[in-house]
């Protein structure tokens, strides 16, 4: 099928995939003096008193709101705010299908980093919790952090964690396959975004301990002049910790793991051929990855995953996110901290048990139906364990 | 019934009174495609080349934001953000009940004029229409022209404009009661907030010719020293051109039209009896009139309305917003002039026949189910008419 021309087709005839319904009748004069005025006066001033209480009397407590600029969408770049809601609307749609959150599209005019911040500040009020959305990197992470300091909900920005959590669920079953033990293994990522910084700091959390970032200069080392940034200056002082230099291709020999989120085609038969024995090979470049599995495969790979639905192993976001907000609404997380993604990829992998784990089946399926409620309890546990629920 | 009670009882219970759905299937890989990726950069990349397409292929042609910073809720005063949730939620209710316009409510933690009109406009490509709700006055005329100035999308405060719509309907039918002409009679109105002033303005532009407005301190005029505000002397060079001077008992002798949106039993039956003969009066302060109709009747008033479901001749906005933004989406316009309003009134009069026309019966009911339509149908009329449609 030709996706593009099918799916403009189908949004010209859809006109929105979203759209807000009443939950409540208004049929009556009755109905009107319950559902608004006056009786609707009664709970405004109970929220009044006690702010906290709008998260039983409102909406709030399942209402997510979906935030992009515009800037990285998808594969596309800075396409501007307005042409990025179809992508937001689509993500919408997944929270509400896959995990009956109530998420809402806004996008933001604007690619200031702290008009951007104040922006949703102010309409924090509103939501429980904000997913950002395909907004570039390094702002992604200068947006987050502000906003985390500044708002008493839930930030999350999808393209960061979605993808570590499903990255790390799968790097744990690949190990009990070929037999290896994280604390021992050398890992090398490819990319410097959003995705490449986060699934390396969620490793580190979970463990990991041999990290190498490279990005289009090559390994990331403290000390590098070249094409360096303030986050990857931070990262410089977490990783490759023996300050390796060289290409992708110098840093690869002798990996047990290679994470790409990068570029198509970056990665050879002879670099995999390079790597240390049962090398496993993420290779999450969409919709080309940096190498194909059938290559990797013939170049001696043992485990390999990409972000494609047409592969096997396929590092889909829809596996974390719905799962991740369901449990943390349930549990009226202050945050959604390290320990609850971990727990969420803990979940992930765990739902695949040892005798059914194969190269092919390390991941769950997307429609796998198990999936939502097991990351949703496992997050919520991981928050009360936490203590960031609210009293 | 104990209307405060029950009502609270009902939000503990409906825990938010609107959900985000889904409007298209994800129940398989293919449907997955279709509306997030692979497919949908397609429709993103069309809006990107023609930012107007936004309107075609998501929801926003049929979104409004309803937004408040809780200053003015209902009767309640300044009660703060969240506590105006549930409010803005019954709104959004009603929009899509009466209309089907998809509403979500947002607040803005700030009563700041500029932040609270930068925040709107930084999140307007998300929408197709602002509705404005239960912000103080004067803030709220300065909030609505600036968000005119600067956003492209039609931006309209229902606690003006509305209200003035469902008057001027309704003193539209009274003065056909009465056998008056509107360019003959003399209007004395009581409150100097966000409603009277706009029903003020409505009628001027409706060829009303001698209004007076009053507030606590009597008549407004032109160099009136106390009590006065920027928008209150812009009142006074339009309004009063004879300067009369006093307090409301002084200047409502002989008046045709009393309309109150102010406080609790400020007209006594003395008051009416001053009045012309067939004594019009609008008593629209909620819950409490500022004359019962009983005590209107007794002193000789020919039509009386209120704002109250329990007596005949509610003004009730719910007349009038639903229809306003159905036709204002309806026809793209971009935004809501006062052709448009004038429109609605007209429309809203004219459902009543002159034969069924009586003195209790000058407006139509809320659940009557031509007012919709009818509203809509002739706002977008008056779009098209006076060319403010997207081409």
């Amino acid at each position: 099928m030709d996706y593009a021309k099918e799916s403009l087709k189908m949004h010209e005839k859809w006109k929105g995939k979203l759209e807000v319904a009443a939950t409540v009748p208004v049929e009556t004069k009755e109905d009107l003096s319950l559902a608004y005025t006056p009786g609707v006066a009664r709970p405004c001033l109970e929220i009044q008193k006690c702010p906290e209480k709008s998260y039983e009397l409102t909406r709030r407590w399942n209402l997510c709101a979906v935030v992009t600029d515009g800037s990285a969408v998808l594969g596309l770049g800075d396409i501007g705010p307005e042409a990025g809601m179809p992508v937001m609307e689509g993500k919408c749609v997944l929270f509400k299908s896959f995990a009956d959150v109530d998420a809402f599209p806004l996008c933001i005019k604007s690619k200031d980093v702290d008009t951007i911040v104040e922006t949703i500040y102010m309409i924090s009020g509103s939501f429980g919790g904000i997913n950002l959305e395909d907004i570039s990197a390094p702002r992604c992470f200068e947006i987050e952090s502000k906003l985390k300091e500044k708002c008493d909900i839930p930030i999350f920005h999808d393209d960061q964690h979605g993808t570590a959590v499903i990255t790390l669920a799968g790097l744990t079953n690949a190990l009990k396959i070929v037999g290896k033990e994280k604390e021992k293994i050398k890992i090398v990522t490819s990319g410097a975004g959003a995705a490449a910084i986060s699934i390396t700091r969620l490793l580190l959390s979970a463990g990991y301990q041999d990290i190498i970032m490279t990005d289009r200069k090559g390994a990331i080392y403290k000390g590098r002049k070249e094409g360096m940034s303030w986050i990857k200056e931070e990262m410089a002082r977490v990783t490759n910790l023996e300050k390796r230099t060289g290409t992708l291709a110098e840093v690869i020999k002798g990996a047990d793991v290679f994470i790409g989120v990068s570029a198509p085609g970056l990665v050879t038969e002879e670099m995999v051929r390079s790597m240390n024995q049962d090398a496993i090979i993420f290779a999450c470049a969409n919709p080309t990855p940096e190498i194909f599995p059938e290559d990797a495969r013939k170049a001696g790979a043992a485990v390999i995953a990409t972000g494609r639905s047409d592969f096997p192993n396929q590092i889909n976001n829809v596996l974390a996110f719905p799962g991740i907000f369901r449990g943390t609404f349930d549990a009226r997380a202050k945050e959604i901290n390290e320990e609850m993604k971990m727990a969420a990829a803990r979940a992930l992998a765990n739902l695949i048990p040892e005798d059914e784990l194969s190269p092919d089946y390390i991941i769950p399926k997307a429609f796998d139906p198990r999936v939502g409620p097991a990351v949703a309890a496992a997050v919520a546990k991981a928050a009360r364990d936490s203590g960031v629920v609210a009293e």
